[in-house]
C-alpha cells in the first residue's frame, strides 16, 4: 500500500481543509517560537467530537499532511493502518481535556520559552495585553508533584496524569501552566487556540519586562479581560490568515 | 469590473509612488517588529489634506497596493466602490489626528512590543538614545477608562474614542502611549513616522535595560532633545530608503 | 593528490555517516546559536574509542566533510596528510575528557551566550525546564586562575589545562562551566550532546528570567532530574532529527 | 563618465580587494546587528597613512563598492570626482582618531544597541568574556554636554569635536562610550576592528545579565584581559573568514 492511497485510506472521514490547517498551526508554531522541536497541536474532528487530530510524533515544524491522523477521546489511533505509528507520549493532554471541554475544539502544548519561568516562579501570569485577555479567564498552575510525587520526569504520559491537568485548567480557563514544562492552551477553534498560545507567550514577555519596570503593573480588569477576550475571538481570524499563508508557502519550497 | 479596473478607479486621485510608498511601510514596520498581525499605518493624502490612505483591514505584512483605499476624516470610505470593504476598527485613531493636527501627515498605531511594558508601568518614556529625541515632545498615556469605563476591550472603536486619544496627544507629542495596548506615533512624513515608531521601540528597549543596571539614567535634555528631533526629521532618509528597498525587494519574490 | 583522493585517505576507517552527522552538528550548533564564530563539537571514534573526530580550526558553520580529522586522546592529528593542519588550539578539552570519562562519545565546547553570565556570578545553574534534566548531575565551575594564575587568556591551550577540567567535570556532570569564557557539554552521543548543549542555554535564559520574577525558584528535584535525564537521552532522537535535516539543506543549497 | 570609469578613476590608488573588505565589514556590522541604518566604517589606505576609505553617507547595508571613497585626515573627499558626494555628517570621528592614533588603521562608529543603555548610567563597561579582553583598556565615556553644551544632537559634526573625542579614547583604549548615542572602536586593522565592535556589544550583554544574576561580577583581571587581547588579535581572523563570505555571498544574490 504505497503513501498515497494509505493518505486516502486514513483520511477518508476527515477534511483536508481541516489537515492543511492543522499542518500549518505546527509549523506556524514553530516558526513564531512558540513550539521548539517539541510539543504538540490538535483539533477536535468537527464531523466527530469523539475524535481528534494530531501529527503522529515528530517535530511539528516536519509535520506534512501524511503525518495527521485520528485519534479517540482515550487518544488512540482509529484507524489499523495507524497503528504501527508512533503517537506523542504526551497526547493524553489532548484527549483528556476534550472529553470535559465541550467548548474545547483545539489545544496546543507548548514549552513555550517565557512562559516557563512563570510556572516555576510565585508570580502569577495575568493579562496586561487587550490581545491576552483571555489570561482573564485563569492560568492555573499544575504542579505534578502534588499527583504523581517528586520523582516525574513531568511529562503526561498517562491518562490518569492527563485527567488531572484536565481537572486543574477546570471549566473555564484557556491556558494551564505546567511546573518546569511550559503550557497547554485551548480554544474554540484551531486558529484562536494558536492565537491564544501565542499571545500567552507575548503577555509572558511584557509582564516579565513590566516587573522589571518595577510595579505596580496595570493589568486589566476582569471585565475588561472578558470584553477583549470575545472581540479576540473574531479577531483571531486576522494572523491566522498571515500565518498560514507564510506557513504553507514554506511547505511549498 | 476586474481588479486592475478596480485599483485604476480607486486610485484616480492618488499619487501611485505614494501608495508604493505606504505598502512599503506597512511591510518594513512588521519586518522590524514594530506591528504584528495587527496595528495600521496611514498618510495623508497630499492633494487633499481631508483625505488620507491606508489599507483596508488586513495583517500589515500582506498589504499590496490594491489594498490601498481612501477614507475621509470621519475615517469612511470616499470611493463608492470601496464601500464594501472591511476597514480597520480602530481607523478613527488617524482620522481623528489628522483633524487637530494638521502639522502630522502620517499615523503609525502599533502594539509595540517593549512600549507595552511602559503603558502598564509608572515609569514614564523618556529620550535617552539621540535618534529618539522626539520623545521630548512628550509621550503622554491614554487611560482608556477615564473616558469608557472599566469594561472595554481596550481599542478606539468610535470616533469619541478618536477624539478623546488625540485631545490626549495634544499639540505637540509625537507619541502617544495607549495602556494596555501599544502606541501611536505621528509625524510630519510618512519616513518620518516610520522611524519615529521605529525609535520609539528601541528607546523603551535601551531604558528597560538602563533601568535593569540602576539609575540614575542620564536622559537627554529638553534642548538636545529638540536640536537632535530636528535633526532626525532630515536624517529619516537614510532608513527610509534601506527599509523601502528591502521592503519591495520582498514584495517582488 | 587531489581533495577527494586526500578525504578518502583521511576517512578510510572512519564512518562517513559519522562525518556527516558530525559536519551537521557544527552547522546546527551554530544556526542554533550556541556555537559564533568559535567553539567545536567533537565525536569519539565508535570503531576506536581512542581516537575522535573534529573539524581542523575554522568557523563551526564553515565546516563541510573534508574538513573532519581524527585526533588521538593527546589531540594529536592521526594521519600524517593532516600534520599539516591547522588544529582547535583548546582541542585538549576533549581529549582529556575522553581519556578519563569512558561514557562520554561526544563533547560540545561554546560561549553559549547566556550562559557565559553564569559563570561569573555566584548563582547556581540548576535545571529548572524537564528537557534540562541533566542539569541535576551537576555543573562545577572552572576557574582557571586556580591552575593557571592570573594572566591567562583563559583558553585551555595544554594538556595539563585540558586534564585539570576534565576533573572538574568529575565522574558525572554533563556540563561544566569555564569563568569569563562557556561552557563544555558532554554525553553519551553526539545528538545527545547537541541536545544538552542546547538546553543548557535554554535552562541558563529561563533561570535568568525566573531570577528577574524573584524567588524561590522552583528547581527540579535530584530525582525528577535524573528521571527527565534518563527519558531525554532517548528523546534527544527528535530534535536531532529536525536539526540535522536543516543542516544539510543548507549545506546542499 | 560612466559609473564604470568613474569607479576606475576613483579606485586608482587603492586596493580592489581592501574596498571588498570594507564592503563586507559594512554588511557584516549591520547583519551581525551591531550597525543599523546609520553608523560607519572605515579602514586606513595602507598606501598612504594619511588617507582613509568610507563609503558615502548611505546605509551600510546597502554599500557596494562604487560607494567607497578616499579621505584625507581632515575628512574631506580626496578625489575631484567625488566633490559632489554626500558624506557622513560625523566622519570626523574617523579623521581625528586616525591624526593621533598611528596604531589604528580602522574605525567602527555605531549605535550597539545594548552599548547605549551603559552609556546613560553609571556601570563601568567591563571585560568578562575572555573575547572582549581588550575592554581591559578602557572604555571612556565621552560626555558631549562637556564640551558642547546642553543642546546638540550628540553628534560629532564637527573637527573640533572629532578632536575632542579622540582626546577622551586617549592613546591605550579600543572603545570610546559616546552618551546617549553608541560607541567608536578602533582596531590596528579591519577584521580586529570589526571583531571588538561586535564583541563589545556580546560583552555588555552579559554584563548587563550577570548584573541581573546580581554581583559581584568575576571580571576578567587586568593582566588576563591583556592576554587575551593579543591573542583575539591573532584570532579576530576566524569570525572575519566567516562574517566576509556570508556578507559577500549575500552581496551576490
Amino acid at each position: 500500500m504505497n503513501e498515497t492511497a494509505r493518505l486516502a485510506a486514513s483520511v477518508a472521514s476527515m477534511d483536508r481543509a481541516l489537515i492543511d490547517d492543522l499542518v500549518a498551526a505546527n509549523r506556524m508554531l514553530a516558526s513564531l517560537g512558540i513550539l521548539d522541536a517539541f510539543g504538540h497541536v490538535s483539533v477536535r474532528d468537527p464531523k466527530n467530537p469523539k475524535r481528534y487530530l494530531m501529527s503522529r510524533s515528530i517535530a511539528p515544524e516536519s509535520v506534512v499532511a501524511s503525518d495527521i491522523l485520528a485519534l479517540d477521546l482515550d487518544s488512540q489511533a482509529v484507524h489499523p493502518e495507524d497503528a504501527d505509528k508512533l503517537l506523542y507520549r504526551e497526547r493524553f493532554i489532548h484527549g483528556e481535556i476534550y472529553k470535559v471541554r465541550p467548548d474545547v475544539n483545539s489545544v496546543v502544548h507548548s514549552h513555550s520559552p517565557t512562559v516557563v519561568p512563570f510556572t516555576v516562579t510565585k508570580a502569577k501570569l495575568r493579562p496586561l495585553l487587550h490581545n491576552a485577555g483571555f489570561l482573564g479567564l485563569g492560568a492555573p498552575l499544575f504542579e505534578i508533584r502534588k499527583c504523581a510525587g517528586h520523582g516525574t520526569d513531568l511529562m503526561i504520559l498517562t491518562p490518569d496524569l492527563g485527567k488531572e491537568l484536565a481537572k486543574k485548567l477546570g471549566k473555564d480557563a484557556a491556558v494551564i501552566l505546567m511546573r518546569g514544562h511550559g503550557d497547554s492552551v485551548v480554544g474554540p477553534s484551531l486558529p484562536n487556540a494558536v492565537f491564544r498560545a501565542y499571545y500567552t507567550e507575548i503577555n509572558a514577555r511584557q509582564q516579565l519586562q513590566a516587573m522589571t519596570i518595577g510595579g505596580p503593573i496595570n493589568f486589566m480588569t476582569k471585565a475588561a479581560a472578558m470584553t477583549s477576550n470575545d472581540a479576540m475571538l473574531r479577531a483571531s481570524a486576522r494572523p491566522w490568515a498571515l500565518w498560514r499563508k507564510k506557513a504553507l508557502r514554506e511547505l511549498g519550497s
